[in-house]
C-alpha cells in the first residue's frame, strides 16, 4: 500500500478493501498458466490477455531461456523455471536442416522419397527428443523445488491452464489437486482428438498423411499404417522423456498418458468449418480461430502502396515467424513470378533481396497479417500453412496459395485445398511459371474466393464467439469447481473393457459351447441310430 | 386489407407495403413441420412458438385424428392428412394393458419376470406396429396426393422440421429436396445417439437396461444382448411399416433407414447433466430443458394452500397425461402415506377417490406444473418420470421420487437416481410403508435437494440458452441452406468399410504371407543343412 491509501479516512479505506473483496470474489478467479512456447505461446497469450481483462489473476510459469514468453507483463506474474538454454539457437538448427530436407522430397510416390521422408522422420523425432528432455529438466526443478511448490499450493489457484503440447500443466494440475483446462490442439501423444474421441480410421485421416475424410482403400490402408507408426514415434519421442519423471513423483504405476485425460475442458483450436466433421465429446469446446478480429487500418505508407494497386488488388505473403528466409534459388523464382503480375505484392522476406525482384513487390520484414488480410483489396494469401494463418485467411475469406513446408502445415492446406478454397505448390518443384500459373488461378478464377468467403461465413456464424466461449468455459470451471461430469468413462477403461473383448469372447464361448453339444448330441442319436439299423441289418 | 388500410394515403400505404417485405425478408423464414403427436407435440410447439416469434411462417403437417395438434391455430396454417382415426382409444387401451402387466412386474431378477417382460415387449410392439402402420397409411395419402405435393413444391420451403419418432418427415424432406432439422431423442430405431454416433457398448447404456455408465462385467453383457435384442425388435416394428412406402415412392434400393441419416442437424431433447457423458457428432445440438422457464405466481387459492404448509412445505405429484388413474388400492397406499406427513400435499388424480385421504391432501384434475415445480416451497416431486418433467425437476432444483411405469421412464430416472438426486419406488411392491419411508428420505435427508440443486445449477449454466440454441440452428439451416458440412462421413459408409474390416483383412494376411514365407525359407535352409549334414554323415 502506498501512503496516499493509508492516509485515507478510514470509512474511505474500508469501503475500498470492500469494493477489492468483493471485485475478487464477483468476476476474479486465479488461474495458474503453464504455456508452450513458441506460436504456441501466441495464442494462449490471447486467452491470458482476455482472461486480464475479465479481471482475472494470473500466473505464468515460464522456463528461463523462455523465447516468446516475457518475465515481466502488465497481464500476469510470473514464475520462472531455471533452464539449460539455448533452445531457440537449436531451435534454429533443426529447422534449417528439415527446410533443407524438405527441399529434396519431390512431388511423386511416397516411396521414390523414402530416404528424405525417413531423414524428416529423424531430424522431427531428434528434436522433438531434445525439446521434451528440455521440458523434463524444467518439470524436474518444479517439482523438486520445495519452496515454490509450497507456494503454489499456498496459493489456492482455481485451475491450471495448459498446453498438452508438453506434459507440465497437467502433472501440475494432479500434484495440487486443480481442475485442469487445455488450450490444444496436439498433445505430446499427437492429434488432441485421437485421445480422448473415437477416431475411426476409415474417415479420419490420421496426422501428417495430407489424406481427406473420403479415401479409397488404398488411402485408408495408408491411414491405418501411419497411425501405427505414427504411435510408435510419438510414445518413443514422449516417453522417455517424461516416463521417469512420472515414476520420480507420481509414483511407479502411473502411466504418463492418464495425466492427459484429467483435463476437464479440452478448448480445441479447430473448428469443423476447418477440420472434417468427426465423433467429438462433451468436455470439448471447438474454439478454432479465436484469435481472429476484425482489421484495422494500415499505416499510411502501406495502405498508400496497397491503394496503388487500383482494382488488381494486392497480393500477400508470409511464410510465419520461423522460415524468414528461403533459399536464393527459390526467392528468385517467386519473385520472377511477382514481377509478371498486374497486382501489388507485399512480401515479409528477411534473407537477401532477390535480384529480380519487381517494382510492384514490396519486401518487409514484419507485416500487419490481420489488417492486410481484412482488406478489401487483398486477392489472395500466400503462406506456409500455419494454424493461425490458415484460420485467419477463412476468417477474412481470403484465397490460399499453400507453400507448406513441414510440422502440420500439409494437413492445414489440404483441409482448405479440399474445400476448393487453395491452391497448394510444391516448393520442391517450385518455378515461376508453376508459381505464376497458381497465382493467376486463385486471383482470376473466382471459384476459390467464392468458397473461401462461404468458408468465412460459416465460420463467423456461431451461436457465441470462439474466445468468448474459451473464456466462458475457463469460467465455468472456476464456478462450479471442475468440469468431470463431462468427461466420458472411456478414459477409466483398458482398450480389452472398452471394445468389450471379454463380452465378446464369452458370447462366442457360449456360441461354441452350445454348437458343439448341439454337435455332440445330434452325433449320440446318430450313432444309436445307425448302431441301431446295423445290429438289425446283421 | 381492411377499409383503413385503403383509406391511406398512397405514399403511406407504399411504405407500409416496404415494411411488410422486407420483415418477411429480413426474418421470416418458411417452415414445414412434420410432427410427432401427444407428448412429443407438446415438445415441438414450444419450438413453434418461438419460431413465430421471431417471424417465421410455418406449416403443420397433421393427421385427421391428431390428439393434441389443433386445426387452427395463431401459430401456423395446418394441413390435415386423411387418415383412419382412433389412435386415442386404441392407445388408451394399449396403455391400460401395459399398466396391468408393469404391476405384475415384482423387483426382482429379469428372469423371475420373463413372462410378464415379454408380455410387456409384447404389448409395446403391437403398439408401436400399430402406431407405425396408422403413420405409413398417413405419409401414403400424401405422396399419392398430387395436388398436395405440388403445392408443398411450389411453396418453396426452407426447411423441414420433424421428430423422427416417426417417418414422414424425413421423407418429405428427401421428396422436396429441403435441408433437415430433428427435434429428436428417438428415432424409430431407437435412442438416436445410436444411429449417428460411435456408442461404445462398454460404457453407454442401450435403451430400457435402467444402467449406468459403470458396468460391472454380468451389466456389460446384458447391454450388448439388450443391444442386439432390441436392435432387431426395432426393425421388426418399423421395417414392415416404412419399406413398402420407400420402395414404391423412392425405389426399390433404397433402404430406410438412410432418410435419418440425411439430418442437418439433430436438436437433441437432452443434455449432459442428464445424460451420461457420451461420444456425439458436430451436428448434433444439445437442446435438454429447452421447454423450462421460470415458474409464475399460482392462482390465489393454490398460493394459499400452499402457504399454510409452513415450514414443513408440499409435495407434487403427478404421473402425467397419459397415466390418470392408478389402481384404486395403489392409490389408497399412496393417499395413506400422504396422510401420515406433516407436509401439504398437491396430487393430480382424476381416478375415484381414496377412501383413506388426509386433510393435508389435495386432489386436482389438472396443475400448473413448472409454478409448482419453481415454488420455494416445494420439496419433492412425485412423477412416473416422463422426459419433460425431470428435465423441469432438474431445471427447477426439486428432488424426485420416480414412480417409472415403461417407455424410458425406468431409464430417465434411473440417470437421476445414479446422481443421488431422486429415489425410485417400484410401482408393483408400493405400500404406505414403502412410500412414506421414500417421502421421508428425500424431504429429511439434504443431499437428495443438495444434488438437484447441483444438477439444476449446472444446467442453467450454458452459454447460450437451450431454446435459442434450438432456434440459432434452424435459422443457420435457412441462413446457410443446409449444415451438410457437419455430416460426419460414417453414414456414407457401410459397417465393413467402416471398421475398416477390409483393410485389416489385408494386413492380417500380408502378415500371414510374410510368416509363411519366412518358414518355408527356414524350413528349405534347415532341409539343406540337415541333408547335408546327413549325406556328410553317410
Amino acid at each position: 500500500f502506498n501512503n496516499k491509501l493509508l492516509n485515507m479516512p478510514h470509512s474511505s479505506f474500508l469501503t475500498f478493501m470492500l469494493l477489492l473483496i468483493q471485485l475478487s470474489v464477483a468476476s476474479g478467479g486465479k488461474i495458474l498458466v503453464f504455456p508452450l512456447d513458441g506460436s504456441h505461446w501466441v495464442n494462449m497469450k490471447v486467452i491470458v490477455e482476455e482472461l486480464h481483462a475479465r479481471g482475472h489473476e494470473i500466473t505464468v510459469l515460464r522456463p528461463s531461456d523462455s523465447w516468446y514468453i516475457k518475465e515481466k507483463s502488465p497481464l500476469y506474474t510470473s514464475v520462472t523455471l531455471p533452464c539449460r538454454g539455448g533452445f531457440e539457437e537449436n531451435f534454429g538448427v533443426y529447422l534449417s536442416r528439415q527446410l533443407e530436407i524438405r527441399l529434396q522430397i519431390k512431388p511423386g510416390s511416397f516411396w521414390s522419397n523414402i530416404w528424405a521422408h525417413m531423414q524428416m522422420r529423424w531430424v522431427l523425432l531428434d528434436q522433438f527428443f531434445q525439446f521434451h528432455k528440455k521440458v523434463g529438466d524444467v518439470i524436474t526443478h518444479m517439482f523438486e523445488n520445495e519452496d515454490l511448490m509450497q507456494s503454489l499450493e499456498a496459493a489456492k489457484y482455481d485451475l491450471v491452464l495448459t498446453d498438452p503440447g508438453i506434459g507440465g500443466g497437467a502433472m501440475l494440475a494432479r500434484k495440487l489437486q486443480l481442475p485442469l483446462v487445455f488450450n490444444v490442439r496436439w498433445t505430446i501423444q499427437g492429434e488432441a482428438h485421437f485421445l480422448i474421441a473415437p477416431s475411426p480410421l476409415s474417415y479420419i485421416p490420421f496426422t501428417a498423411t495430407e489424406l481427406t475424410d473420403k479415401m479409397t482403400f488404398p488411402q485408408r490402408l495408408k491411414n491405418v499404417l501411419s497411425y501405427f507408426v505414427g504411435m510408435f514415434i510419438l510414445s518413443y519421442m514422449s516417453e522417455p522423456a517424461y516416463k521417469p519423471i512420472v515414476n520420480r513423483f507420481f509414483g511407479p504405476d502411473v502411466d504418463y498418458s492418464t495425466f492427459f485425460l484429467d483435463a476437464d475442458i479440452w478448448l480445441m483450436r479447430n473448428d469443423f468449418v476447418f477440420e472434417f466433421p468427426r465423433p467429438t465429446v462433451p468436455n470439448v469446446v471447438y474454439m478454432g480461430g479465436f484469435q481472429c478480429k476484425p482489421s484495422k487500418s494500415l499505416p499510411a505508407d502501406l495502405e498508400e502502396f496497397v491503394q496503388s494497386s487500383g482494382d488488381h488488388g494486392i497480393v500477400v505473403m508470409t511464410l510465419g515467424t520461423l522460415v524468414s528466409n528461403l533459399p536464393q534459388d527459390v526467392s528468385e523464382e517467386i519473385a520472377a513470378a511477382f514481377a509478371q503480375l498486374p497486382q501489388k505484392v507485399i512480401w515479409r522476406y528477411v534473407g537477401q533481396k532477390p535480384n529480380n525482384l519487381g517494382n510492384n513487390t514490396l519486401l518487409v520484414k514484419w507485416l500487419p497479417q490481420n489488417n492486410l488480410l481484412g482488406h478489401p483489396k487483398t486477392r489472395v494469401f500466400i503462406t506456409h500453412g500455419g494454424t493461425n494463418g490458415v484460420q485467419e485467411a477463412i476468417y477474412h475469406g481470403v484465397p490460399v496459395i499453400g507453400l507448406p513446408l513441414f510440422y502440420d502445415q500439409p494437413d492445414n492446406l489440404s483441409r482448405v485445398k479440399v474445400k476448393g478454397a487453395a491452391v497448394i505448390v510444391d516448393i520442391a518443384m517450385l518455378d515461376r511459371h508453376i508459381f505464376k500459373d497458381a497465382l493467376m488461378t486463385v486471383i482470376y478464377n473466382s471459384t476459390f474466393g467464392d468458397n473461401m468467403r462461404t468458408l468465412s461465413k460459416l465460420h463467423r456464424d456461431q451461436p457465441v464467439k470462439p474466445l468468448d466461449q474459451a473464456v466462458f468455459w475457463i469460467e465455468y470451471v472456476i464456478r462450479h469447481k471442475g468440469a468431470r461430469h463431462l468427461q466420458t468413462r472411456a478414459h477409466k477403461m483398458s482398450w480389452f473393457v472398452y471394445n468389450s473383448v471379454d463380452v465378446f469372447t464369452a458370447l462366442l464361448a457360449a456360441v461354441l459351447l452350445v454348437t458343439i453339444i448341439l454337435i455332440a448330441v445330434v452325433r449320440f442319436l446318430w450313432r444309436k441310430i445307425f448302431t441301431g439299423r446295423k445290429m438289425k441289418q446283421q
